[in-house]
């Protein structure tokens, strides 16, 4: 039987804690015929020592060594221009690489003969596929991430509280977006003892929103009759005046919340902008409004930047989340190392790595380079 | 009827963000015959702004006029040498005074013929006194805003999660130490999904432990026959070797465990050694431990400081919690000035001051200065 080597690298952007391996996930590549490399303190950031990966089976090595044995390289973000210099033609690139964001990079590495494999392009709506969904899985950690981080910036309870001096009323917290993120921010909101409201444009999200214990905003405008079952699942398209009769309901809502968490992503796009300035100053003094879509491109809250909070004068703190899975990284970690070892199953299942741009996974995730 | 005059002054010492008085308490005292003087800008570090007290009945002054008219000055920390100098005969400071900390504050004012009224000397037994127990007010806060900073500061997840790549465990969360400042620890942590466990040397907060979903420790040494009944409900003095066994107990728990709160402080004094450096080189890397008895006279946790995180050689963060309630200023000054409230109808029940020292109360709270 032949056998493929992997080797995790250690990230190397800045504030970047997440490895792509973890010491649990050695022993179960190791039994489906692979051979684990791992470089040289690529889990310090997330608690994980050298000693550890060892003693799981794999091979700690320097990076050289780690580029010149491995068949396939494991990372979690998109790696720096040394990293990506010293892969080789015949070698696999398996990460989180952003295609859609930065093509230049999957360009460059298939015009050298490097092959990609891109996390990012998984077919979410394959069932098999679920449990390699690094998407989901990080964003399930920024979810909650989100969520303590709003608790803990709110200089009052999330939770309703009776003492012997009287009540303190639970906090209001709104979640715009209701995706995989939005649903934990929500899930975990309420755990904490918060009232929370959410929305999100797709009203088929409603269901889960309310299943959460949290109550989906009403915010269509009410000429617009019944959706979903005609076209296709799709609602029709406002009018203008609809569309501002909509904004102008989600506004005060966001302006009525103690804390507001923004979760509107769209991959590799500038994200719908859900807050603006006039809005903020509509809100009291005190309030929190986190902005998990906080990008270089822009975020769902006006002028939010990444790992940047900001107080403004009518008292409002805006927190531009940066990169939150990372801030939690063993976790994230011990999840990315999960959907990896499906992913390697999946695509070396006789030990031997093989990519078919025919199968519906694998093809879908090497999509940078087919042509 | 005769009006007294109150005035909640800016807090000085650093980083303090409360404020003895808060909007809502306005109307209540104005109710009562008392007068409200508030200093310019003491509620803006709880994100009360001085037009909000003075459109609920308080007149926002400078410190000068303040300290001119107000029949009683209220604060919340301990006065720095200023704002005590500002102070005349006949009139009173009513605080957390820390008598027991710095009783040369409580005896240059009383030289001076200044009355002092101490929160911190309330007898917290008394059913009646309970509204106005300004420590169970600002424990409640720190041991919630505890369990947040433990579980932003801690890299997985509390609760236990179960997605398409498998199961996150939950977190093993200990709370030493079940005061009203533990208990909230307790039942934060819970309500975030964690596995809490607890101890606490009086064995009557067994029950309370339990009854908020936590286990309480055995480390009792099984010599220990039934205490509490005889002896008047206390336990009888361990000898050295069950002082050792137990002790042996507890470390092995700490050990285990991935969060550590501790709580245990004691009015006034050295706040007893829980977690000794030799057991936090047993933990797990990627553990916190968090000590909410950091002080300048010690902790519960060797080497702790306040305001000071510390990441150990062995991968343990510990952090020394500053005044937590000072951070979650806007709850905490909220519940404080009900405390006030309750206090100033208490001291002053027909719009005038009257300071009796053989009121069960009162006498308790001028404890300072009885000779």
């Amino acid at each position: 039987m032949a056998t493929v080597t992997v080797g995790a690298v250690r990230e190397r952007a800045p504030g970047e804690r997440r490895v792509a391996l973890v010491p649990e996930a050695v022993p179960l590549l190791v039994r489906a015929g692979i051979d684990v490399l791992v470089e040289t303190g690529a889990g310090s950031g997330a608690w994980f020592a050298d000693a550890e990966y060892t003693a799981a089976g794999a091979t700690v090595v320097p990076p050289d060594e780690l580029y010149a044995r491995a068949d396939a390289v494991l990372c979690v973000a998109p790696p720096d221009p040394e990293t990506a210099g010293a892969l080789r033609a015949g070698q696999t690139l398996i990460g989180l690489l952003e295609p859609l964001r930065h093509p230049e990079l999957v360009a460059e590495l298939t015009g050298r003969g490097v092959r990609t494999v891109s996390l990012d392009l998984l077919p979410r709506t394959l069932s098999r596929a679920q449990s390699m969904d690094a998407l989901t899985s990080q964003a399930t950690i920024a979810g909650y991430k989100a969520a303590l981080l709003a608790a803990d910036s709110y200089d009052r309870f999330f939770p309703m509280l009776t003492t012997a001096a009287g009540t303190m009323r639970p906090a209001q917290v709104l979640v715009l977006g209701a995706g995989v993120a939005g649903l934990q921010t929500i899930a975990t909101a309420r755990r904490l003892g918060a009232v929370v409201s959410a929305y999100d444009v797709r009203p088929a999200s409603r269901g889960e929103v309310e299943s959460l214990g949290a109550r989906f905003l009403d915010v269509q405008s009410p000429q617009n009759e019944e959706p979903d079952t005609e076209r296709g699942g799709y609602a029709r398209e406002l009018t203008t005046g609809e569309q501002d009769a909509q904004r102008a309901a989600l506004d005060t809502h966001i302006a009525r919340s103690d804390v507001v968490v923004t979760t509107a992503q769209v991959p590799g796009r500038k994200p719908p902008l859900l807050v603006t300035s006039a809005v903020l100053e509509r809100m009291r003094p005190g309030s929190v409004v986190l902005d998990l879509a906080a990008s270089d491109l822009g975020g769902n809250v006006e002028n939010s930047e990444p790992d940047k909070t900001t107080v403004l004068a009518g008292g409002v703190t805006v927190i531009g989340a940066g990169r939150l899975p990372s801030a939690m990284a063993t976790a994230a970690s011990t999840a990315y190392a999960r959907n990896l070892v499906a992913l390697l199953r999946h695509l070396a299942p006789d030990g031997e790595l093989v990519l078919d741009p025919d199968d519906e996974i694998t093809g879908a995730l090497m999509g940078g380079e087919t042509s």
